[in-house]
């Protein structure tokens, strides 16, 4: 069994890009941030420690009344992704429940998108015509790359159809012309599809829905679910269980987070290089 | 076993839009075709016919060198698109091998783009921001409704990955939360797909891939793919060996062709409308 270590490899990518971002000049990350969640708070903090690490610039806009609307955010929104010192711009997700969370995405040019998650973004990448990829699917393409797995003649199977992991996934999965299959939260017995799986790959936020016991020997698994449950963070996955049986694994945490993480300021860093052109 | 009716719900869609089409008066779809071949001429004027029943003027541009670049298609698009008189603009595939079909696709802006290729278009729908659906996802969503069908609690089998229907179709699928698997040509014994599956949705334009000893008994089968032998137009199923032991079939021609022009021309309704708002 084969831990694929996310966490040296986007040390590698975190090195690599340090070089760049010394030689193109001032780079900034914009993270736009509604109200305080703890998870929320620890995902932009973990950016913008590794942001400035490197020696990105990171601007945290959280000065939104919690419930400021769709309309007024967007106006703001408008004017954070035209300052030109904004190299890029996230939206950290979840917003408030009474924002329209796509509208709000969608004003990200996708020029500045680095997450990928306007409309505009999603389009290109779904036909061909993205120069960077969705963070999640950087993250497990580097991993594939980086120990030599192809995963064009596998059978893999996406657990979950969220904007973060799944629905990226697929997209890539149907231009890679890989045969997939896609479970979902109402999906009758899962393990069905768990036991034929040369590839999982999930993305859904419950510990343990994937178990020693539903997959098959020699499976490779990407985890890229995060729950926390008291304090600890855990994968989709029942690694105790899973681990023995797999031939490759990530962990959580260690794994496809640190890699996004990453992925994210390779595409900012990319960006950087065509906005300098 | 129960034959899906496209051609009869078209013609009821079509007496329907010429209501509609009298009502909102001067409606114009253009039409970009280059070269002559002799199913993409079928097909243009299958769709011209069809609009012209109900009203909708169609204009047909195919004075073009079949020499022509990209570049000097994608300035041509922009008149074209942006002419006041057309209400939508679609481009009948396949273009001359030399040309960048998705570039050309995407001079279409949204709210003309009646057949839902070019990148915003797809992308729009993929986040659920679309006020229409890409024409094959409407004519297979519009015979479930007819029949009854809910495919939200079944297991779809997708073949193919195209842009005209495994992509649409896998991005509906995924909205819906539906489970579902994608087949693709490299797919090692898709059969074993196929005999789980309670739906099958095929876009591949081969004929008979699907045979009736691939199946399970009271599948239902959605077949989008055509191909022509010796002037008979084929699908992707044999329909003699596969209608058996469906529960629900459509025929090929007769089933989704028909159906999915008649979702062009209702898109085309509905954007006429929005433009005369």
């Amino acid at each position: 069994m084969q831990i694929l270590d996310g966490k040296k490899l986007a040390e590698k990518i975190f090195d690599q890009l340090k070089t760049e971002v010394a030689a193109l000049g001032d780079i900034r990350l914009a993270v736009v941030k509604i109200g305080s969640h703890s998870a929320t708070d620890q995902f932009v903090r973990i950016k913008k420690k590794r942001a400035e690490e490197i020696g990105i610039k990171v601007k945290i806009y959280d000065d939104f009344a919690e419930d400021i609307s769709t309309n007024a955010l967007r106006e703001r929104m408008k004017e954070i992704v035209h300052a030109e010192e904004n190299t890029g711009v996230i939206v950290q997700s979840p917003l408030p429940k009474h924002i329209d969370e796509q509208a709000i995405f969608n004003t990200v040019i996708p020029e500045k998108d680095v997450d990928m998650l306007s409309a505009r973004a999603v389009g290109d990448f779904a036909v061909g015509k993205s120069k960077i990829k969705p963070p999640v699917v950087g993250a497990i393409a580097a991993l594939a790359r980086e120990y030599g797995i192809n995963l064009t003649d596998k059978y893999v199977v996406v657990v979950g159809a969220g904007a973060l992991v799944g629905r990226p996934v697929v997209s890539w999965l149907m231009q890679e012309k890989v045969t997939f299959s896609q479970v979902v939260k109402t999906t009758a017995h899962p393990e069905r599809f768990f036991k034929e799986a040369d590839v999982i790959i999930s993305g859904v936020g419950k510990p343990s829905i994937i178990r020693g016991d539903m997959v098959k020997e020699d499976v490779i698994v990407f985890d890229a679910g995060t729950s926390t449950a008291a304090g600890v963070t855990l994968g989709d996955v029942d690694f105790n269980t899973v681990a023995p049986k797999a031939s490759h694994i990530t962990t959580v945490p260690g794994g496809i987070g640190p890699l996004t993480v990453a992925v994210l300021l390779r595409n900012l860093v990319t960006f950087a290089k065509l906005q300098k052109q």
